[in-house]
């Protein structure tokens, strides 16, 4: 049996190594069209922030670590520009073609790339701007696109001491159509000096740097042309078991959509964590397990100049766009006792009226924000109303939480609403 | 209608309180035995360790505020000597009796007070050990009782760079029958030049300063004396509307018994938290409403010498004492990415073999403990499974957790084991 995988990255290394933890016997080859495999590119700003000293430090893994250790054939520098699904082949760039029985597309996601800019997506993008800001030093940048990625970057620029501008064509901050996050973080970035400027625009304003973080959008095209059917994202329709409309053939990772479990409609929301998760599902089956991925809840969570901002479900906005009819409720509290540097947050919760059933999270702060929007997460996966959520018996003590916990004061104002 | 609650920390101002939000026209009186209420005792081991400046600084609210506030008459130095519920009133040590209505037994726990020690479980423990303190400089401690209190003094008590001795006559530190922790917490005791002795012992150890941190029980005499029911573990059984076995008669907080959820079985678990919840629901159901304080899953969190240790559920031990059929994996991870200060973290996590549930979890750590204990404790709650618990779609950026999480790497394990 062989499989093979296309893309060495998230989804396609987590498919490759969970199809050959279950059968030792199974061929397997992943084809990655880079010089390197296995980089972390959500560690890319933060190398840039000067938190990772050199680049090598985000690359997890080398083809060798995987021929040796886990029998796993990985090819870099193999670009594909075909697949035919009836003769179950790939031909690649080079002319040379590999057969297959089961194949995995992880092809990931690409960045629309413009004259006069720099992207941030992979590690030949970071050693461009690396090489770029060794010859000169620049002290104003602009940053197109407010999405985590385009934040993340305004946050590390401005650790390095630069002048920056965020742009960005809607009117919305890293969650569209979220009047309040946008205004929280607006206030926060203006505390930071950072330019924000929202709506649409003709010209990227001249500057020493600029970085596009915007225009991302699942790699499908090679999944196209075989025929493999795409969703009302964009991205490849798959299966909870990860199968495209083609028999043997999986998808995985940002280049696949999957189903955001709050609102059970197709969603693409391109992240490491789910990538992993659908591709370990992915090789499972492909290995022969019947196993199961089904969604994700929408978590995500990012860093401003310091402020934790964690997300989960859906926003108000989204819920009403959706057909519900939610209700919502807002607290500032302390994120700790006041006598362990307890700072504020703020929890915004979000139910539906209709059957107390909570549908999202907003959460800012400057500590326990991954902890609390995870718990949000677990609570929206299991479909808790507010009233059950009210219950749950969050861990106190003071030097990790206050006695009523912000989610709890939060729960308790939504559950008056209801 | 009267209201009338005896004792005024967590559970009974919860419950006055609530009553007070509900019914604008009770009349609400809590009688306080001591000389000030609602005064944070979680956080007196800080107060001893210098976190806290003035002892002051633990008294959240005084009777003031609530006659002010919310129109609830509070008595401090008023301790009840009597109920008698057929004449639905109480007595107190003055000989003044008080009618009521509606009765909510809010008294607390009690902790066995020895010659020749300390006990720091209230504000006067407090005023006196700080004399005490002033007067001597001692050196040499020994701290008697290997709870979470204990482990709380000792951390204090270190960090104020005394000498530490840990007694306990049991065989395990903080959860009883749990061997990996005990082991885990004595060799990071050990580290800190903390000497533990555990086992049977006729005498403490002299030392310039003893304190006991034992002997904690349910404060029930006077609830007893009157006619209410007591469970299992000593504390009075109440149903979970916080509903005694009289008529009219509610108890809440450390005194009362609750449901540990993962067991089924009733727990005495005390602590503020759910002093707080059951507060609110006696408190809402004295005034007319119907609500329901279903139990809780056992989570609690300390810091011990700076390592912060959480648990939730039920050790294997506890489990197979229940009568189930654990099976438990354990990792050890980074908390956070390399390049994001990420440092060791355990995750232990146990389930039943026979339905892949999730029975408890144990998480130690230097970052973001609360958080993952937390998650398990939502998962708890709504009785996920291992397999469910690996689709939580958990936060994920560098500054806050590595891209998998320690939570699913154990998860993961586990579900190799069932």
């Amino acid at each position: 049996m062989r499989l093979l995988v296309i893309g060495g990255v998230a989804a396609g290394l987590s498919a490759a190594s969970r199809a050959r933890r279950i059968d030792a016997s199974m061929e397997i080859t992943v084809l990655e069209k880079g010089p390197v495999i296995s980089y972390g590119a959500c560690g890319l700003p933060y190398w840039m922030e000067g938190q990772v000293r050199r680049a090598e430090e985000l690359v997890t893994y080398t083809p060798e670590f995987f021929r040796r250790e886990r029998n796993i054939d990985v090819r870099t520098g193999a670009e594909v520009a075909a697949i035919s699904p009836h003769k179950r082949q790939v031909t690649l760039v080079s002319g040379e073609t590999l057969r297959w029985d089961k194949l995995v597309i992880a092809t990931g996601a690409r960045v629309e790339r413009r004259e006069g800019g720099f992207v941030l997506q992979n590690m030949e993008d970071a050693e461009r701007l690396r090489a770029y800001l060794e010859r000169t030093q620049p002290a104003r940048a602009v940053v197109v696109g407010a999405g985590y990625i385009g934040l993340e970057l305004v946050t590390a620029l401005r650790a390095r001491g630069w002048r920056v501008t965020l742009l960005d064509r809607g009117s919305y901050l890293l969650k569209p159509g979220d009047s309040a996050l946008t205004q929280a973080l607006r206030d926060h970035l203006a505390r930071h000096r950072v330019e924000v400027q929202l709506g649409p625009y003709e010209f990227v304003p001249t500057a020493e740097l600029t970085i596009h973080a915007t225009g991302f959008a699942p790699n499908v095209t090679l999944a196209q042309q075989a025929g493999v059917d795409l969703g009302p994202t964009g991205a490849i329709r798959v299966t909870d078991r990860m199968e495209t409309n083609l028999a043997s053939v999986y998808a995985a990772g940002d280049c696949a959509e999957t189903v955001n479990l709050v609102s059970g409609a197709p969603a693409w929301i391109p992240l490491g964590t789910t990538a992993n998760k659908m591709g370990r599902v992915a090789g499972a089956n492909a290995a022969g397990r019947r196993e199961r991925f089904a969604g994700v809840v929408g978590t995500s969570i990012v860093r401003v100049c310091g402020l934790g901002v964690g997300v989960a479900g859906l926003s108000e906005a989204e819920a009403k766009q959706a057909g519900m009819r939610p209700v919502s409720a807002r607290v500032e509290a302390l994120d700790r006792a006041k006598y362990f540097h307890g700072r504020k947050t703020v929890v915004e919760l979000v139910a539906s009226r209709s059957d107390g059933r909570l549908l999202g999270a907003t959460v800012l702060g400057y500590h326990g924000v991954e902890g609390r929007i995870n718990v949000v997460a677990a609570a929206l996966q299991s479909r808790m109303t507010v009233e059950k959520f009210l219950e749950i018996d969050l861990a106190y003590a003071p030097p990790f939480a206050p006695v009523a916990d912000p989610l709890l004061l939060a729960a308790r104002r939504l559950g008056d609403e209801i």
